[in-house]
């Protein structure tokens, strides 16, 4: 029985008995619950907040009451004063154990009333950043003990912070003495730690408390780049910001890139030239929304598909474009930011996270790690359509990772109206099943197309074309209606009850809006639907297969076509495996999410390098099974699928076990081979 | 009892008992006895070369013999046909024990019939260089494991090399695919691995077998810049050079370049400069000479007096300028060579030796590991004669050290006649003891003064002036000889026994030499030794009684000046105490000695760190004993010292234990008082 107090502190749930009169911050640090201090229990930097929850819990045995803390001391009481302390709100390095506690951590310490801007991701990550600043006060050289300064610097640092230990940037050795004399031997060190050993690196130092430092966590996509500023000592995001890749003017593709660098002599140094001065660009911008000095920004973490990793990296990446798709580094990359030609503060480092297999990038690994399926025990698939769509499929015990080839028809490209996500695209559709007439909305508009005012709320745009999860729906919308048959023919014999279906040589098409442009769906455009959602089914049947499971737990849609497409459609096409509809969401840019918990925590680092060790990673060309699963999965939803659940919410037609006759319209084996090779073309370049 | 062989290596007398068929070198690396090897043991390197010796050493109980070790395999005998073996010479990866042996490590391997230069100093250094050459076979890239090839290659490193964790240099990441793919999946890497941690860091990458890598030891001092291009795989000088410190334009001695630096805004970076650049075209010559290039020179070591140890690094040496003499750094720094402006490998680390204290530097940590009080039990002393006179004192139990402000008298500098020690300048002087004549030796020539054919042995030069060993020896001379008393005065009556005495205004000079330029050593001449080597002696005295000794072993004299100076004068001075004169010898360029130890050993750089942690480090200017000592020495040899072992070589003249009448004569209290000031304005600047 220990009579000393019992302390709680939550979120973590972590707890220990500790002496009356120990400082809160001292019991946190001791059972490794992460509290922030940067002035090192002087109550002078206000980072160390506090809240007492009062009452009792008896699930934990405790009363906890604002009593069982020592009362404000002097310093307290003057920082509260000079920089508000939000009510209950308590200085953990000067509190103290008085009795039982209840400790709750916020994890939004506002101070010195910042004003933080509300992102749409709420997460609350927990911290542990890689750059810790450390406020120091440092001995006065004396003629007996000859240290130099910076040795007393880093002897302070050693003292006040317990660290190892210390290596020094090369650049701050000019920088030593002049700070330490206009800080009047008071000064805050900025420590880099992460990586393989314990070594602190002393990365930046500042005359007197330094109390904010920021981080940028960054996506690098094909199409768009994606970047937000963190505080690194609040976790909260300060400020986001997006660009195109100015790589597209190269290719509009990841292939098409990698082609321009076989091609042109010099086309690998002009791609890293033309993202790394977006990136500069973007960091510019995040810096004036934030109001911070570029200077400020003290850490950065970025993620991206292979191809994108290598050219950001200045490394050639042809050897991605063919089998067998050798990355020229797998593992995570820690580098100084200058070593990237980006201009943050000298000392600043960079971290990319592992990539788990040449067509499966340190951007699914991102995701990997904000979905977290390696944390839980259900079993979790994550689908990220792209080009290449990423598909992670595992729990606690195994995790398995495939890319397979979708091509772009799901971005809207190759569909003969598609177009891009943007204003003027329909985006949802029905057709009635028994006039076959549609009705739809655009992009831009709140109004379904034969609700009053329609035409008038699209302004000037008018209709333009069909994006992608329009696309998913429109060919939803035709199968559940019998306007195609379950292996995708558009039913010729319907052209007598509807004028919406038109004959296009030896096929027939579907209209979906007649007026000007002209919006149709002809028989290739399925086709491609088909193709596409084949390759992706094909790909997560064989994860299945992997993990010896029939059916998934959970399915999580990452990036923007998974915000966009209505689940159950994306069933109903046979895109993703039966599931409970409750149970499939979209994640938004997940990637963009799992570089902000890399970046706020050197923990998450270890967990996904460790995770991306243990990833099983197929590659979906070399798996004897890959075509049958890809021959069945033509079928809508699939030839051999049950999809039970799917079958509880929606009239399915009824299936035909019989081949379909005509031979365009028969998914046979030459029609299916030449598609495959096309996809391997596609990677070979 | 072992009935394993007993194999003993030399010359690091380690042994130990192996079973048969051990290969050699893998015993050497159970004993920690370094062999070099690149390839691994594949017998394709020719490092891992070994003598066996062959007899019995009864010492060792040991009969040692050729027949111990296996004959040559396969392998062996195409090295030894393809690139010659010497004689005698076995490679320990492929030679395997097979009874008990005597096995000799040569530490001058000659690889592929390489020519290397003889160096002056041929002292052995033991190896175990921070930098490694080894070479590997990395797995090709493979689809089901898509691990990057940069992983693979770790794996392959960590595999056949031991290695823990390694990091990567930045510059490599875009190098390793093609390097890989040039070498077959052969490649030869360097490894750095030094400093607080055991994190290997790969650092260059070339294709097939590489062997051979290079480093610098370069001492920088405020006259000249000496640079050794060293084998880090022999251990073998390749090519030295040197060069003046080009910062004499921006001022001669050590405090007026601090001068420089306040007085102009950019006078630090223009001194950086000007001292790298001439390093780089020094580190020019000597890949020339050595030829090689330079991006096979993987290492370097730079010893340098506090202030040259600034400027090289970019620090402002304003603070070493004024008490408390704060050094920015005091700990070894290790950087990469391009921080420095040094383009060497991009790869290349640089390391700098720990300074002692705000006046005694690098230069003399490097001295201390060369010479190494430290290492025995014997009560070492080493000065180091500069403008600063550097003093070391100890043994394995305690080492201290302090600096003395000799000024710059010891190098001619004011003194009447003085001039550096070059062609012209008298450097032996011997006066008769009756007809106080002089003869005398000029660099330059072989003959003495009196002897025929002296002065057509000058050529064009003639006697130019005297130089720091001469005004030794004239000054020793004129006191055994009765020209001066022992308190330095010179004795005017003598003027009427010899032409050479001449009377100046209210003092006398002795004429050395009477033909133009006339040469005389006027009594501000006597009294300006006096003064330097009264400082240099109180400090060496100061250091005595720190040890509580009172008399020291053994004496070392670093550096140029020690090199030419003949100790038994130096004594007659009282320059040095009484010591065995066969105990006192000069040892030349000992800081680039120390410098190369360090280079070719991270041992030797721990050694060295750990020492100066623990050197106590005198400031004379605070010991209240400084004055006296320094009265007393002001006499010759001095005033209360007996020196009795010189007493028994040298007919020193009576001593008077009167004080000496005539005020300018007597170093009297005002006098001394305006000498330490102006020893003390000189530090301050």
């Amino acid at each position: 029985m220990n009579d000393d107090p019992l302390v709680l502190f939550m979120p973590s749930g972590k707890r220990g008995h500790f002496p009356r009169g120990t400082p809160l911050l001292d019991a946190a640090r001791k059972l490794g619950v992460y509290v922030e201090s940067v002035c090192g229990g002087r109550a002078t930097c206000g980072r160390c907040q506090i809240e007492v929850q009062e009452g009792h819990f008896a699930k934990h045995k405790i009363s906890s009451s604002p009593d069982h803390i020592s009362p404000p001391g002097a310093k307290e009481t003057r920082y509260a004063e000079k920089r508000t302390l939000p009510p209950g709100r308590r200085l953990s390095c000067s509190a103290t154990i008085e009795g039982d506690l209840v400790v709750d951590v916020p994890q939004d310490a506002v101070i010195n009333a910042q004003v933080v801007r509300k992102d749409a991701d709420t997460r609350v990550i927990e911290r542990h950043p890689a750059v810790h600043l450390c406020y120091v006060e440092v001995e006065e050289p004396d003629m007996h003990k000859p240290l130099g300064d910076l040795d007393r610097l880093k002897a302070a640092l050693q003292r006040d912070w317990s660290f190892g230990p210390i290596e020094v940037d090369a650049h701050l050795l000019p920088q030593v003495q002049p700070t330490l004399r206009e800080g009047k031997w008071a000064v805050t060190a900025a420590l880099f730690q992460d990586g393989d050993n314990d070594i602190a690196r002393l990365a930046a130092l500042w005359p007197g408390l330094k109390n904010e430092a920021y981080g940028l966590a960054c996506d690098i996509g094909s199409t768009t780049i994606a970047m937000h500023l963190v505080s690194l000592l609040s976790g909260r995001v300060v400020a986001s910001a997006g660009a195109s890749n100015p790589q597209i003017r190269f290719g509009e593709d990841l292939m098409s890139r990698v082609s321009y660098v076989m091609m042109n002599p010099d086309g690998r140094e002009a791609m890293t030239r033309a993202v790394r001065q977006e990136i500069s660009k973007l960091v510019q911008k995040v810096a004036e929304d934030g109001g911070i000095a570029r200077s400020d920004i003290l850490d950065a973490v970025f993620v991206a598909n292979p191809i994108m990793h290598h050219l950001f990296l200045g490394i050639d990446p042809t050897e991605l474009g063919g089998a067998p798709f050798a990355l020229a580094v797998s593992e995570a990359v820690l580098l100084k930011a200058e070593d990237l030609d980006l201009k943050l503060n000298p000392g600043t480092r960079t971290y990319l996270l592992p990539c788990i297999a040449g067509h499966v990038g340190a951007d699914a690994a991102a995701v990997t790690l904000s979905e977290g399926p390696h944390r839980q025990d259900e079993m979790m698939l994550i689908v990220d359509v792209g080009t290449n769509a990423e598909i992670v499929l595992g729990n606690r015990n195994r995790v398995v990772a495939a890319s397979s080839p979708t091509g772009p028809a799901f971005e809207g490209a190759e569909i003969s109206s598609g177009q891009r996500a943007a204003p003027g695209a329909i985006e949802r559709v029905r057709i009635d099943r028994e006039t076959l007439a549609p009705r739809f909305r655009v992009i831009g508009s709140e109004l379904w197309s034969d609700e009053a005012g329609f035409l008038d709320s699209l302004g000037q745009t008018g209709v333009t074309g069909i994006c992608g999860s329009g696309i998913i729906e429109v060919i939803a919308e035709m199968y559940l209606s019998g306007i195609i048959s379950e292996d995708g023919v558009v039913n010729g014999a319907l052209a007598d009850k509807s004028s919406r279906i038109v004959a296009e040589g030896r096929t027939f098409s579907y209209a979906l809006c007649e007026t000007e442009p002209r919006i149709t769906i002809t028989q290739n455009d399925v086709r491609g639907i088909q193709l596409a959602k084949a390759a992706l089914y094909a790909g997560i049947k064989l994860l299945m297969e992997k993990q010896g499971v029939e059916t998934v737990d959970m399915i999580r849609f990452a990036g923007a076509f998974g915000s966009f497409i209505d689940p159950q459609y994306a069933m109903v096409l046979g895109l993703i495996p039966d599931c409970d509809l409750s149970r499939v969401s979209a994640v938004g840019n997940a990637a963009g999410t799992g570089a902000r918990m890399a970046l706020l925590s050197r923990d998450h680092r270890r967990e996904i390098e460790q995770t991306v060790r243990r990833i099983e990673k197929i590659e979906t060309a070399l798996e004897p099974r890959f075509q049958e699963h890809f021959v069945n999965a033509m079928a809508l939803p699939n030839k051999v699928e049950p999809f039970p659940k799917l079958a509880e919410l929606v009239q399915l037609p009824p299936r035909t076990m019989a081949g379909i006759p005509g031979e365009e319209s028969n998914p046979s084996r030459p029609r299916r081979r030449s598609r495959e090779e096309r996809a391997a073309r596609r990677r070979r370049v």
